[in-house]
């Protein structure tokens, strides 16, 4: 049987910080399935070489260059640009199944039983609970799945204006199909649910296994004092449960910075 | 066959009106079904007899007088009063099969297909999708299942202090059995989920069959002026989207303030 993998992607250095924190978070539970990153050409070099150190697999797509049909439907609408790199995880067809994974998720234990699971499943969205989350779903890479959903983006465009638009309208049956499909809310658990019902929160949140940090806001968008393990500055309009937030900051000054620096060399960054 | 009812829940004058509403709105989409309401003793004279207009049953509960189960459960959990009143409609055993509904909904079209669902159907909560939410659900009146509520009620009160917790972990299995008891979400269409995904509320928002004002402020907190026929006063920290808003203030001056008005006379209300 071919190789299993989680999948994420990060277009930029900002993103990369998730994907390394990412990885670590998923290593770090001992995952026993391939690590890969879609990565865009213009990430810095520093950048690129901690993804390689951390990740198995480390790919440039480019949907802008690449002349192939994702170019043709960008061409036709330019608006849907980081949802079609996204969408590129359906060619990574030396892996047989794949679970792809936002770069601003964090795995807070092991989660390898999610590829028991089929395409495509995935974990409501709190926003609009008949769609799915697209921050972490499982899917078998196929270059004809591919050409159909990029033939969709652009005969029909996304509703939402990313890719979790694009995804629900094609996993149409989603929501009414197969109760199997449906990952547990505790596999995608976005910061703002935590706000809105407290209590399934306090009931629930225990058995976190993934937190999403979805919205404008990322953990890199704070900062963090490594001394007094504390974010510093605006963490009060913060709209993610904050041990989650110093989970994430303690990985990534533990493990990553000093990779970054390492990398760096004497120059800041 | 014995019949099949909607079942609304009103303890109060206010909810009452909510009740008068939801029950014109069934009324209105020629529904085949009995219309049950369950009401506390101490509403007032006007307000019940304009119910058993709109109503073919309008029944009387009161747990803390009842000298049963349901009782003795309440000596031990005062705190969850409406809770256990809410739960009698599952006494309601001259029923086969029953659809309740809130009395803060309001029904946008024909809902009697909800009837081939079976126990316990119910659409998900936008807070915690994993849990469904309370002010849509298909029942069997059972004394036996009754019985079992107010025991696991006494016995593990309720994590949201109200019936949704208590009946999510007492159909603990609703987000992972069957996904034909997972209502589409536009039979609950909470007002709070059109502003948390706007993109999919004007994607699927259309074909909205039940709308449901959950949350502190119901559409009888606001004032409406009938020749205007806009909402007045602080309108504007509403959550809830102002159409459906204005279908509820429609329907209940058109033909719930003219029943109140002949049942009051010449008293003011
Ligand atoms: O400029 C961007 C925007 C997004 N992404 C990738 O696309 C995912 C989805 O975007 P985001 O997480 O910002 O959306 P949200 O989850 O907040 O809706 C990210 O996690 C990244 O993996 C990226 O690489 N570069
Ligand atoms: O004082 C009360 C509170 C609630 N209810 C009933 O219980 C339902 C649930 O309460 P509510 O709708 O206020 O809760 P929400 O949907 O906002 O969570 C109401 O719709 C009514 O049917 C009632 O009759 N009297
Ligand atoms: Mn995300
Ligand atoms: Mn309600």
């Amino acid at each position: 049987m071919a190789d299993q993998a989680f999948v994420t992607l990060a277009t930029n250095d900002n993103y990369a910080r998730g994907a390394m924190v990412l990885g670590k978070s998923l290593r770090n539970h001992n995952t026993s399935k391939k690590l890969v990153a879609l990565i865009a050409p213009q990430m810095s070099e520093p950048c690129k070489a901690v993804l390689k150190r951390i990740y198995d697999e480390v790919r440039e797509v480019d949907v802008l260059d690449s002349g192939d049909t994702a170019h043709l439907a960008m061409m036709k609408r330019p608006d849907l640009g980081v949802t079609f790199t996204k969408l590129r995880c359906w060619t990574l067809t030396h892996y047989s199944k794949c679970v792809f994974m936002d770069a601003d998720t964090l795995v807070l234990s092991n989660i390898d039983e999610l590829f028991n699971r089929e395409e495509l499943s995935a974990a409501p969205d709190p926003g609009w609970p008949d769609c799915f989350n697209s921050g972490v779903f499982v899917f078998r890479p196929s270059l004809e799945t591919y050409g159909k959903l990029l033939q969709h983006c652009t005969d029909h465009g996304s509703f939402d204006g990313g890719d979790q638009g694009v995804l629900n309208s094609f996993f149409n049956d989603w929501s009414t199909a197969d109760i199997s499909k449906h990952l547990p809310f505790i596999y995608n658990l976005s910061s703002i649910a935590i706000y809105t019902y407290l209590p399934a929160f306090k009931q629930y949140g225990g058995n976190a296994k993934v937190v999403h940090f979805l919205g404008k806001t990322k953990p890199w968008s704070y900062t963090y004092d490594p001394t007094s393990r504390q974010i510093t500055g605006s963490a009060h309009d913060a709209t993610t449960h904050p041990t989650f937030l110093l989970d994430w900051w303690s990985l990534y000054s533990r493990t990553v910075v000093p990779m970054l620096q390492e990398q760096h060399g004497d120059q800041p960054f």
